[in-house]
């Protein structure tokens, strides 16, 4: 990709009147270069069963080519039109809610034939029609794609086909997931239970594995139809999402992000989030670093916010920092969703760039900054290539297993505990990228993180050891190594297959109530001092305590410890600390891996990311994730401020605006 | 009407043994004039399909009349007998919760054709009966008629009818309603998905309006057999209530009532409301102003709290109090629900003036003082004329629509504005009558107070610039103009159509956190001045700027404005406000308009009320909803106190207990 | 019985590798002589239908008798197999909440003929199989059974069968139970609705009544089944439990434990509490009163904790604190659930005696000290017989009433009442049984407790009347006789029938909020003397007045009140009271009957138990319920302190442990 895309999702279908000409003229003035289309729409597409209308692709395509936009044409899959949903209401998904009831998106069984049907149809139809204009860039699949929980008896028949594929007998599985515990016994393969009622942690895990595979599978089938029509210059990619919590969160849980991503050319993402003075760029960061994690490439970000919601709106200088925080972890597009704000239905407040009168407004005049420097700058800034030497190992297996096994209080889990690390690896600027647990390259690192990994096979735990023994460092937290894939506790001394890497053991644990740790030892203060949620009683084996409890009769117990393994180091930390405990914890963890350098002079909100660009030059981006303007001492070798053109010397001092950013490429 | 009713709800039905002579004897002793029966007792008068038995109100009539107790009988229809739904089943309405199940009232489908049948015989046959009784005064139909979310097949059959006949074409529909959102376009009628699940908030309120209309139709069919049957001499009423928020609140968004009331010869109304500690007066107001305001003419206080809940129990003075409080808000009746406290079932605590053992006590003894007071008093107090020169504009289109829209935080909502707004008038004792978009009498009024008219039809605010043009003056709280009377958010900077009357544009809003008005412009102190919930980012472009936000980014956007708009004026405030500024902004408009009086040197908790009495002199009301004595300066011309019947003297002070009421006749 | 049980609930089935003869040898070094086994794993034992396979149960029941070890076997049919749920999918329980799922535990409806079928055929297989094993002990059967709220058709019409052999006639029914309110009558027997939707609280309130009694039907079903197989040197007990708040609270609401532990050799109980810092021995206490009442006996504790949860995990000492308690309330077993914590499903976070890893640990280590001060001290310490002069009456129809009723606030209901009272009782060291309505030993207790007797009968008011005429003492609470058996409310003055022993009257009652006691008269501080939730207005007519209400309206009525009738005293309390109130009026209370005694010179957390031992000596026990240490006095005659040998002098100061036990039996 020869340019950096600054886009928006455009909805001529939606539009109160006739507006193309306007907009695209808007949209040009803007530097919009790339709009996602029908994605939405497929009930204008194809009003009735196999009667098609693709009138406003084809005159959108052809506007935008004329005004030199590409597109994107999404399916337009996830959300069915009114007479499929008449004609057969089966396909709705029945959920542990019961049936479902049409009105919303993403409310179908992503595996039932006639959806199935359907979707090829329009699919096959659409992309026919479009493969050929010079206006599309690529195509999109679906649209924030999951399972919705889908758990009908047609799903059930096939989860209990897969079971038998993956297990053999019954007898394995009786013993694999307990089943003996309260009469749950299967004995026969007719007898087998529906998933919706199960209390079996160790099936219902399974289910939800599942169910991810039902996601990767889907997604598969409809990269495999749309190839057939791309051509060489078009791509693919696909809109993931992250857990949602009122924004981007972290791991999804519903999705299998590596697994499903491996058909696409390239990786998309939403990212939305706290915007006003609730921005920090953690969630940039790490939607980030998870995209550019999937195919270990640059990535498009699909969607993110312009105006959004009223506790949103971008403060002035926000809606750039924000564009420029995508491209240092990355990014070769951002596109705001959508256009223009709806002014009927559903995401009525979830406003666009334009408000609903689509005249120009502060946010838009902020854009067209935005557009005029990406078209400049975009043989620097695109294309970024990162490499980290920090990395963070999270786990679908280990979240769902959480969800099954709350943590005490059932306020916090395991992203809970991704976030805890993650942010405080954010605010001390160091740069990390995300593996799974099946992963070829955890080798590659000098640092993993590992959040809470409480479901994990024999095979990855040994391998982490090995890992450790040959010279990597690794910092665990609490549950990791507790149970096995299938959310079985294992039967030896926790933790278990790690037990010998961390130099520690523990058999029992119990939720903190007003306890720190003794001594303070990490010097963060009497308020910050605080452990919470879980504590585990450790007992250091060959283990350096770190830290023990501060509590009349759990003080004898290690709360963190570290232990040097063969030619490599593991710290574990065995409860839920507090945030500045954690970056104490992790500062000393890079330290010890060798990763401390410049970068970590620096300090949240004063972020900084870096990497090299296409002409091979370094590339360094600072950013003042505040209210009020700061300062920064560059330590690199010479280069240009890339924003004021402005030449750069090394250990120069640089003010940096209130939500500002610095762009330097060295000479 | 030439007396004052004075009465209660009575169930001989109810009754562990046989109360009627006792009761009877009692309620002479009170000064009970009116009893209301039968509305709630089907199963008793109908024991069996077309088998009826009225023994029970025949005895009530004879016994009543024989006392000179007059006699309300209602139509027995809103709660059905057991037999009913055993036999038919389907009558229950189907609500988004599901099938209904029996036991509860209010849980039938209203248009059901086997319920309308039954509903029919057997008001033929009670109201048959009793026309002819000399001790029936009146009718109620139905009770707190509303449509109970019915919405299932049949309903959802004649809505898709409606909307045929409303809009003629799917093509007008989907335009109007923004439809091919999310995929949802129908392209033929067939399709046309249920209510049940829909996501679309222009739909959604267009459904809750049809539903709203199902109520209006209902009680209409309702009226036309009664008055069928009843005397010259007799009324039909209904039993209107208020939202409720375990109190009458204010605007009920299930009934249209200003509609609904058409066909009534006389309005009712349920109040109920917080007491001890917390009486203040304001829902007995309201719920006067509204229902005087239904059909321009005195009502009745159908139902209304005698000991009630616990924390609903009268302080000594109260009863009386609140009592006064509705006649001098124009009711001709105060009636309590119920006599005596129910022995079982489901409202054992929501006590009558009875507590369970019969027996007089305190709040009943206060009752007889009322009675002997109305009985007495009857010619200077029944039929007051009011007649106010301020108005507030209520819309159950924009209570819908905010429903479907939902303030951010989730707390305040449409009646949340009207209350704010409402409160503060009559804290500064401002008379005030409730308007309704499709009212005849706008234009007579000098002020109207106009909250969150959120979702309206460009005639209405066409109607209300020319009112302004023509010298009226108008207070618009935000959000007003906002969207038309499909829910669609207008395509123009906002707010739309009322922008140039305002002098006023925005195309942002927010949602504060901890934001003031700049320089405390109202003068409410640190504590009050404070907005929350939602701000517009309001330019002025004629308007004088009232107040401006204290934030450091959207500081130099208006909050408040006013604008001089051809010979009226225009206050338009941007943002949800304290209490406190509420009241100022109000009080500004209040003199800008020239009704400022003599009444506002009295404010909460000193209440005034008035209006012109039968014989044609000025009526003065003045209570106490504190619980300390007070004082009032009398400022009339010399009048009586009818009370104690002393003569008053103009500018005379007069002390006033904790909880008392003065009422001066003018001479 | 000659020696205590220590016991371990014992899953061979669950074990993730053969572990029975290490299990055994781990047991038999801390000391367990019983296991349960089998209640949970029908699915194991009958894997198809029809086919049976008891391997495990047979080779358990070898071991552990070649161990030495007893085992209780329990019928398993409280959680259903797989194979049955897929052929008879209506042996579900339908709930309220609708038709079941299959997966929990205590999921069928208890009165299916198909279930009660297979039921029988199990248990006759199972305990046919082991009743001659001489490990065996005794059986249990099912577990925790309750009605799991069954309501389906079939259910309802037993239910109407059960009212018309109950009433006799509709017309009885429409009367007691006031349906003519809301049109609810029922005139033929074939309208009688579903209790699912019923808003009639007296209905509503039989048909709990009812529930239970399916539940003590079923139960007696199968012990009479169990007997035709059991020796007479075996029992058959039942896992009562008590109403779960997260722990043991008090009263089960679906059973009536009375009646239902008729058919039983010995009562068994679940007793599950808080731990760490919230340990107070109550519920152990409260529990053991509640399973010692039962058949006025000792008892069992079938299961309690050993780990349990991580805010359960007992701090050294604890363990042993908890075992000796359950001793000094009368048990004669103490047993854990479960052995070892479980690996798969839904309960691994409810830890056994051993964690995960099946390794000693500390709590098994402190478990090895109980089992052998058991064996060693059993000839002294087992069959504990207690004689207690005060007895609390609990009530199902009383709590049942009150979950229809509920108090202002929805925070409190009657249990909070039963445990407001009984705490204080506890925390003064006096010894209390339970009784119930239809109890044969009222008359014994010099004082009675009465918390919150809403709803009961005229006769048993009147016995109380005649108790305390007779000498009898009674502390009642507010809402006392207020409500008749079918929860109708008396038509009488209250408190009904028993005003005339309380010396009182009322007829009004009010929500307090921010109101105490005037002039604090039991000098509890200003912080304690508090009042919430309910206060009824309460004239004296011959009691003495102990308190009135600080308040500027209901000032001059009382609160609590004292009344000398016959040659007994009545106390009434008014108002939920705060904890220090009750306290003090409880203490008044316990003195004038006359209980005030050496043990009141202690209080809690030194808390004391005692009893005659099988040698008919006295027994003491000392717990300190603390994390310091203290001391106390010893005043009884001079004896032996059991768990150190050391001989105890009269009046002798004896330091006690954190957490510590002293047992002392008299010479």
């Amino acid at each position: 990709m020869q340019r950096l895309l600054y886009g928006v999702a455009y909805y001529d279908e939606y539009m109160p009147y006739d507006r193309l000409a306007q907009d695209i003229r808007m949209m040009n003035e803007a530097g919009i270069n790339v709009v996602r289309i029908a994605e939405s729409t497929w009930s204008t597409h194809e009003p009735q069963s196999g009667i098609f209308d693709f009138t406003s692709v084809g005159r959108v395509l052809d506007a935008m080519h004329e005004a030199g936009i590409g597109v994107i044409v999404g399916t337009p899959t996830y959300a069915i039109p009114t007479w499929m949903a008449r004609e057969h209401p089966d396909i709705l998904a029945i959920t542990p809610q019961g049936p479902g009831r049409y009105g919303a998106r993403q409310i179908m069984d992503i595996t039932h034939p006639a959806y199935l049907f359907y979707a090829e149809r329009i699919i096959r139809a659409l992309i026919g029609q479009v493969q050929d204009h010079p206006a599309v860039i690529g195509y999109q699949t679906d649209n924030e794609t999951k399972h919705y929980r889908t758990s009908g008896p047609n799903v059930q028949l096939s989860f209990v086909k897969y079971m038998r594929a993956t297990f053999g007998s019954l007898d394995t599985i009786n013993a694999l997931f307990g089943l003996d515990y309260w009469s749950n016994r299967i004995n026969s393969w007719e007898d087998f239970p529906s998933m919706l009622g199960t209390i079996n942690g160790s099936l219902g895990a399974e289910f939800a594995k599942f169910q991810r595979k039902l996601v990767t599978d889907f997604l598969a089938w409809q990269v495999a139809i749309v190839n057939e029509y791309k051509r060489p210059d078009q791509f693919v990619t696909q809109n993931f999402d992250l857990e949602w919590r009122g924004y981007s969160y972290a791991v999804q849980p519903d999705v299998d992000h590596f697994a499903a991503a491996r058909p696409f050319d390239v990786a998309g993402i939403d990212i939305y989030h706290p915007s006003q003075d609730q921005l920090t760029g953690i969630e940039i960061s790490l939607g980030g670093d998870i995209a550019r994690s999937l195919k270990r490439a640059n990535y498009l970000v699909i969607e993110t916010q312009a105006q959004a919601f009223p506790n949103w709106l971008p403060y002035p200088g926000q809606l750039r920092l924000q564009a420029f925080s995508h491209l240092a972890s990355g990014a070769n597009m951002v596109a705001y969703w959508p256009w223009h704000s709806i002014h009927n239905s559903f995401e009525t407040y979830w406003k666009g760039l334009l408000s609903h009168d689509f005249e120009p407004n502060p946010v838009y005049e902020e854009a067209k900054t935005i557009g005029a420097d990406f078209a400049r700058l975009a043989p620097q800034l695109a294309n970024l290539k990162k490499t980290n030497k920090t990395a963070m190992l999270v786990s679908n297996e280990a979240l769902t297993a959480i969800e099954w096994f709350r943590l005490p209080g059932f306020k916090k889990s395991y992203n809970d505990v991704v976030r805890l690390m993650y942010d405080q690896l954010y605010n001390m600027n160091i740069g990390c990228d995300i593996v799974h647990p099946a992963s070829e390259y955890l080798e590659e690192y000098a640092l993993l993180i590992v959040p809470a990994l409480y479901a994990a096979p024999d095979s990855l735990l040994q391998r982490l050891n090995d890992y450790a023994n040959n010279g990597g460092h690794i910092v665990y937290t609490f549950k990791s190594g507790f149970a096995d894939q299938h959310v079985k506790v294992r039967t030896v001394r926790q933790p278990g297959i790690i037990s010998e890497a961390c130099g520690i053991s523990y058999s029992m644990f119990v939720e903190p109530k007003e306890v720190g740790l003794k001594g303070d030892p990490f010097q963060v203060g009497r308020e910050h001092n605080r452990i919470d949620t879980w504590m585990e009683l450790i007992t250091a084996t060959t283990a350096e305590v770190l830290a023990q409890y501060d509590h009349p009769h759990w003080g004898s117990y290690a709360a963190i410890t570290r232990n040097r393994f063969g030619k490599g180091m593991v710290t574990y930390i065995g409860c839920m600390t507090s945030a500045a405990i954690m970056g104490k914890v992790l500062e000393q963890a890079v330290k010890q891996a060798g990763l401390w350098g410049l970068d970590q002079e620096l300090w949240f909100p004063l972020i900084t990311k870096s990497g090299i660009n296409s002409d091979g030059k370094a590339m360094h981006y600072y950013f003042n994730y505040a209210d009020d303007p700061g300062s920064i001492a560059y330590r690199y070798p010479p280069g240009r401020a890339l924003l004021t053109g402005a030449e750069v010397d090394q250990n120069q001092l640089l003010p940096i605006d209130r939500w500002g950013v610095i762009i330097i490429e060295e000479r």
